[in-house]
């Protein structure tokens, strides 16, 4: 992009910085190549003309927006098809590449987001060899469409409460699906509605008159020719949401629809022809995927922030208020320090997910590589890991986003600003995959348990090893340094935990049962979950970017360094009420800790541009009038404006309709 | 009602209530003749067959759902009109219950709203007397449609920095409009788009070669016949928003525009013929509108929460999960503490919110009559009083009501379930009519001057007299009570604001000028304003839902208080810190006050069903599946989806057009 058409505030911003941009860039995308990797997708992908919307979503019908989303997909999965056919450098559409794009070609959510995030992995992972072996090629060449239905309208949380029924009928050798309330109805499945003609089932399995619980099946849905709902089949779409409305969610009911026997995904537990029930060897092996897709949470949502801060941040630079001092020009938002407060950290929180996340996926590999030989001692540890820190990352990313829309005034409220579809994105992930308090609540039952074995010496895994230190009531002097606020979130989370486990054992002596006591003691439950979470969100982004940044030049690592020192320093003056009970901190430490997040503050202002220009997220991806590159603001924001279809004649029919005969009554 | 029809579980909710909902519908209404009247609006406007929609809006396209706004708009005011000809009970027309019911008729915002709530006050406020008299009965009838332009496309906070112009020529006795750069353009007035003819305008008045600041015009944009724009004026609509999706908010820009010299506002300030300009009395006259605004919000927050926990604990009441207890049936997920956590202080902050927004009306309309004396004393006070009050209101009211919405799992993500619009609309309150962080910064520079003359011992008005108490020093014994909780709250409050001061002069010290330190201090200055607000709202609430109660039967009486201290103690609980810092509170009374809380919790659970019915709110202005008052959740879910489009046809167009095509390709 030509310099000359860039605002001059940001180029100015630009000059400011204190290290190589470029550096940076190639650090988080985790090295050169993966940089030139990603780069090469986007602009395959990002250039095809057919791809750019002429009329912005927002605009559309709910019904249109669907339309124009199919129409999207199947332009882009048919490049993807003939890019896989013609060359060899298929890498670069890893999974992560491939939604990040997708990020610039829907605005929201494709309709085939779950064929490819959930049908297909569902198939590879729990599907006998032979079963594999026919639908896996099918689905990958797109002649199936897929998805995955386990929700239903009156069940989420709760697995075992699903009401869909397979029954399996040893005289065809056929599984018999049932829907047998309105609330067995399966409800949400992206690209359910319209779009797939197969999907996996997660129902009851009923054989030889008994129920053996959910299982998953492949299922056909709609005809491959005519795309008509098969008989038996009540198939459509749920409706427009806060987000997600490319999405093409769908509901699905069955009358006595008829599968074969083998279309039961029969890697782990099997039925045989006669009806004989074979269990799978262990059921932790389901585990897997649910955890799987937690752990790549917290990396989307570094990503989110990302695509958040850079907006908020060049707007901040590019737009100007107030006149603190009579006389002289409005300053730059971005001058503020009220609005350095609500952005810087927004950046920083992406460092530490997004190193946090890695870390999380490295231990997630390990786990499961282990679990390939047998070994599932360490999936509870990884699984309480997994729950608190989906639950935890995606509310606080969720807020951290709010934020940065909040700071961009009116602007940050409209639609072309981009912060509302990304905020919207967000917060459905407080939901899916595992409800925030539901998944704390299980984070809690690891931390019981194990604060239970701390106070008897017991050896403990690495994440909750802590405890072990601070069941023998150690009391450590107070330092004001990141390792020290670690260990004082430490001292936090097993104080919190050990408040909460007396609160259930309180309400068990006065003689409530375990169940009855623990939801007494729930709220405070989950605060000794959030506790112990943040202490590990500190600890390994501290750990990891210390580790991670030996390799950069002094500059930069001192700039990435500083940014999550920030986010341990913003936390521990979040948290100080929670620092004052259980560590030795005083008042005077909580002025001192102020005023270096003040100090951090202002080591960052110089290089805020530069450190959204390192996210390297192509305007596309942003989809952003106030945080394009080039930082038009009022330009985009106009030019927006006038492509909506309303703006296209000067006077609107209803005038004559509606508002001419009302205003003419009374004359 | 036949109470046949509502489901099973909200019938023995209802059956547990220990007060008379009635009792409480009109304690909250104000009295039984304002519920009555109330109700009659209701039934008169809401079964009006033409305003119910058969699409919901949120299938339309932008350009439909403005259209059908529009239609909804003229039918709704053409029955106003012939309603105020024949009936004299048009008081039930209050505006609050007009605001209110257009919410059962929009689901969103009206597209005349700024005519009634900002054209119309501005000219009864600001316009001299024969320009009201020729003005007023015009707009009042709707023969003129208005909206009020003052914020800018670049301009927002500051209104100093306005850049529209208004250049008197006193050759032939008008002003000339311009919009001389693109920032300059108009943008965000509800209604400029295509609804309005008339609006008044915000510009820098030049006469004789100066500038005399900002004034407001009174300005026709369009040809009453052909609804044209007229020449000179620029004007469309800004494009799609979070929410506000139906108000037409639109852009304006004016060149060479010509008005008559008597379309300025001239109650205040004039230009004679000659371009003399006569300056007004006091330039704090203009204050009123603004604090007129944002001593609403504070009411209709009130009224959000109402609206958000009414659908997320009548759902709760219905919503059935998971299995603590073997083989016991799922329980609702009313019974989990951690859901009652969420949910009942959004009932608690409702009433809070309601008797201290009534509180603050009633010194508003006490204020404004002394200044019709001549005695602006009060004003500042005023003015401190309502920034913050609107900052902190609007915003703790968006995180309650995005609470409820998460409460509600994924149907809460759902348009249907009436919780987004709801968010939305209530996010919008965070920015416009005064943006948070600048609000609080106003009440900061009220609480440090305040803090100043406390030193030294000065007499200080009602809401800040607590600092003289905190500013020697006093050490007060801590009390496990509300009235503790509130003396606390204050210590809180005078703590920070002497933090904040002190972190100004020590800025200074090193040789900042004034505003610089304010700028580096601004984060603990916008903390100390909120510990002071929180401190108002805890007083006010409790103080005046004492007085309030003392009519109300015991048991009704006894509900009520335990909601105001449910609101104390939550915050006391969330605010920890802070009072472990100011206060002489011991981590023992923090317990004692977790255990207070949930005992509040267990209290309001047999209640919770008879709160939200106490709200009062009919079916339509709720506009959810989740929280009718007939429970009927699932089927209003399917019912509601059944309604789109997409439904209509089993296979979209899409299938042959795009989807056959790929499936195909491959085969």
């Amino acid at each position: 992009m030509a310099m000359s058409s860039v605002n001059p505030d940001l180029v100015r911003e630009r000059q400011k910085c204190s290290f190589d941009v470029q550096e940076l860039v190639h650090f988080i995308d985790g090295g050169e190549e993966h940089t030139l990797e990603r780069r090469e997708v986007e602009n395959l992908v990002l250039d095809i003309k057919e791809l750019k919307d002429v009329v912005p979503e927002e605009f559309l019908s709910h019904k249109e927006r669907y339309e124009n989303s199919i129409r999207k997909a199947c332009i882009l999965y048919e490049f993807f098809r003939k890019y896989s056919e013609t060359n060899n450098t298929l890498d670069a559409f890893s999974p992560t590449n491939k939604y990040r794009v997708q990020m610039g070609v829907f605005k929201d959510i494709s309709p085939f987001m779950l064929h490819m995030g959930m049908f297909v992995p569902t198939i590879m992972n729990q599907s006998a060899p032979d079963q594999a072996a026919e639908w896996l090629p099918k689905a990958l060449n797109l002649e199936i469409i897929g998805t995955y239905a386990q929700t239903e309208l009156g069940h989420g949380t709760f697995l075992r409460g699903l009401e869909t029924t397979a029954t399996y009928d040893p005289k065809t050798e056929e599984f018999v699906l049932n829907s047998p309330t309105l609330t067995a109805y399966k409800w949400w499945p992206g690209g359910l509605a319209h779009t797939a003609n197969h999907c996996i089932v997660v129902a009851q399995l009923y054989t030889n008159g008994k129920c053996y619980g959910v299982h998953p099946f492949f299922v056909q849905i709609r005809d491959s020719e005519t795309h008509m709902p098969l008989t038996g089949v009540k198939v459509g779409e749920i409706g427009p949401k806060l987000g997600f409305n490319t999405a093409n969610n769908g509901f699905l009911g069955f009358n006595n629809f008829r599968i074969p026997r083998m279309n039961m995904l029969m890697k782990n537990a099997q039925v045989l022809k006669d009806g004989t029930y074979v269990k799978a060897k262990s059921d932790k092996l389901t585990y897997g995927t649910m955890v799987f897709v937690r752990v790549l949470i917290v990396t989307d949502m570094a990503y989110e922030l990302s695509r958040a801060s850079t907006i908020a941040v060049r707007y901040a630079a590019v737009r100007h208020q107030s006149q603190p001092k009579p006389g002289e020009p409005e300053p730059a938002i971005i001058e503020y320090v009220t609005q350095q407060h609500k952005l810087f950290i927004a950046i920083a929180t992406s460092h530490a997910y997004r190193v946090t996340g890695n870390w999380l996926w490295n231990t997630y590999s390990k786990v499961t590589s282990d679990m390939g030989k047998g070994n599932l001692d360490q999936l509870p540890e990884l699984h309480a890991l997994a729950c608190c820190l989906k639950a935890v990352c995606s509310r606080d990313a969720t807020l951290r986003i709010e934020e940065c829309r909040l700071a961009c005034g009116g602007h940050g409220y409209m639609a072309s600003s981009g912060l509302p579809i990304i905020q919207n994105i967000a917060a459905a992930t407080i939901t899916y995959e595992g409800e925030y308090t539901v998944l704390m609540l299980q984070t809690a039952r690891y931390l019981v348990k194990a604060w239970k074995q701390a106070s008897v010496g017991k050896v403990m895994t690495p994440t909750v090893a802590y405890l072990v230190d601070f069941s023998k009531n150690s009391n450590h002097i107070w330092e004001n340094t990141p390792e020290g606020i670690i260990r004082g979130f430490h001292a936090v989370g097993a104080g919190k935990t050990q408040a909460a486990f007396e609160a259930v054992q309180a309400h068990e002596k006065t003689g409530l049962d375990f169940e009855d006591a623990w939801n007494r003691a729930s709220v405070q439950l989950v605060n000794a979950s959030e506790a112990h979470c943040r202490a590990i969100l500190c600890e390994m982004s501290w750990a990891e970017m210390q580790r991670l940044s030996q390799t950069l030049s002094p500059n930069l690592r001192k700039v990435v360094l500083e940014l999550i020192e920030m986010y341990i320093v913003f936390w521990a003056l979040e948290k100080r009420g929670e620092l004052l009970m259980y560590t030795k901190i005083q008042k005077d430490d909580i002025a001192v800790l102020q005023k270096r997040y003040e100090e951090l503050l202002a080591a960052v202002r110089p290089n805020a541009v530069g450190l959204v220009d390192a996210f390297d997220i192509r305007d596309e991806i942003l989809n952003s009038t106030l945080g394009a590159f080039d930082g038009r603001v009022y330009e985009r924001l106009m030019e927006e404006a006038l492509k909506s279809p309303l703006n296209a004649e000067p006077v609107n029919r209803s005038f004559h309709q509606y508002l001419k005969p009302l205003i003419k009554a009374k004359l």
